[in-house]
């Protein structure tokens, strides 16, 4: 038995998320469905994380394990021969005895976009979430910065989610405009060790809170503070999000 | 009768391009419907540039005549709440009297994002020409030079199309490579005095051509010297081209 590790791609516009659904279409039942046209064998496919319904990857990670001597590059042809057209394999490699996707996973980074302004970008209506209204960057900049840091982030975390424990550290909290045509966009990016569910876009629900000017910068300090689920802004939509990759030691000779 | 510059956005995926046809959904069409129902009248929309199915804008601009004293902000509001949800008005503004978007024009800028690489990103399938190698850009820089000045441009434009010059002036042509995530893209920038039919997708399928190492830098200038339609790249596809923006003198303080 062979551990592999693949790197995914994905527009998570007509999935149904990652997790396989019965019924649904999912990227993990896709590429599920890949490995056993390729190895005639049933494996599982672990996603680092789950991804929601909409919501894209750059550089999604998973493993298998699989019974086959096939060289990793005619698998990653097989696998993009056969998965759908909106998922790429972008890798696949060998991996450590007993390497798991989720178990060993040490970094996560993810990028949210969104439009601001007053008229809707036709093109990225797919890939942003469209606020209609001119947000304070600076303020939205200020409030991301206090996200740094190991803290308690029970108070971005979908209600219904459980978790051991709530606690995680944010390496990375960035905002980037982006001016593209007549079209303001920001990209926040977030690496941390972990995210629980929902945690990125309720962070960029408050943000944009921050942004509208309803709340100011110190509201983020004082929801961490508070640890209470409740107090948060809205969850921002899916189609903004993309898991830009996962880090794991040893593996990328950054651990 | 009042004149006025519409600028456009739009996703040309699923639009037979930008000129009425028969039967099929086009850019012009939609904005003339949308006209109809807000103003009661019919109108002809006049585009600075026909774009082909598939090709996408971020500033189209078109202009019309109207009898209407509803203020401009008004019909930019109503223009958006009855076009199809990919096609934006950015901008509804008074012009001069007689103001004709194709006449007028003094520059164009449009964009053509390659994607080149082994493995396709799923999430920009219609809005690049996935190029399935690596390609030298520096070859491709250095051709796209040639390109500047003004020359005698008849090796690029499509055969059947009949212009009374096909002389034009480039100022910007030039690329840029973006990585994001995995995947390697060019984005190339062309800016004219005027174009020819094809001519930008047509120079970058001559471009590719030189950045797979089947010719070299200096084909280009061979072909503009030669003058002869038949010797040019294959023309790229449409869905990596974009309209970026149109200049008229006087209208936007450059000319």
């Amino acid at each position: 038995m062979r551990c592999l590790k693949l790197t995914v791609s994905y527009r998570g516009t007509r999935f149904a998320g990652w997790q396989v659904q019965p019924g649904q279409p999912t990227i993990q039942e896709s590429l599920e469905h890949a490995f056993q046209q390729i190895t005639g064998q049933r494996i599982k496919v672990v996603g680092s994380g789950r991804t929601d319904a909409g919501v894209h990857a750059l550089g999604q990670v998973a493993s298998v394990v699989v019974d086959t001597d096939m060289e990793c590059f005619r698998l990653l042809r097989g696998l993009n021969a056969t998965t759908p057209e909106d998922i790429s394999v972008v890798a696949v490699e060998e991996a450590p005895p007993g390497f798991h996707a989720i178990r060993d996973a040490t970094r996560k980074r993810y990028r949210y976009r969104i439009q601001h302004g007053r008229i809707r970008d036709p093109l990225m209506r797919e890939f942003c979430w469209f606020v209609p209204t001119i947000l304070n960057v600076d303020a939205i900049r200020q409030a991301a910065q206090a996200l740094i840091g190991e803290h308690d982030f029970i108070c971005f975390q979908a209600s219904g989610a459980e978790r051991n424990s709530t606690i995680r550290t944010i390496f990375v909290s960035a905002v980037n405009p982006v001016r593209q045509g007549p079209f303001d966009f920001l990209e926040y990016e977030i690496e941390g060790n972990g995210f629980l569910y929902n945690m990125v876009r309720n962070i960029v629900g408050s943000l944009v809170e921050i942004g509208k000017g309803k709340k100011n910068p110190e509201w983020i300090p004082e929801l961490i503070e508070r640890r209470d689920r409740t107090l948060a802004g809205e969850t921002a939509p899916p189609q903004g999000l993309f898991l830009v990759n996962v880090e794991y030691a040893g593996l990328d000779g950054d651990g």
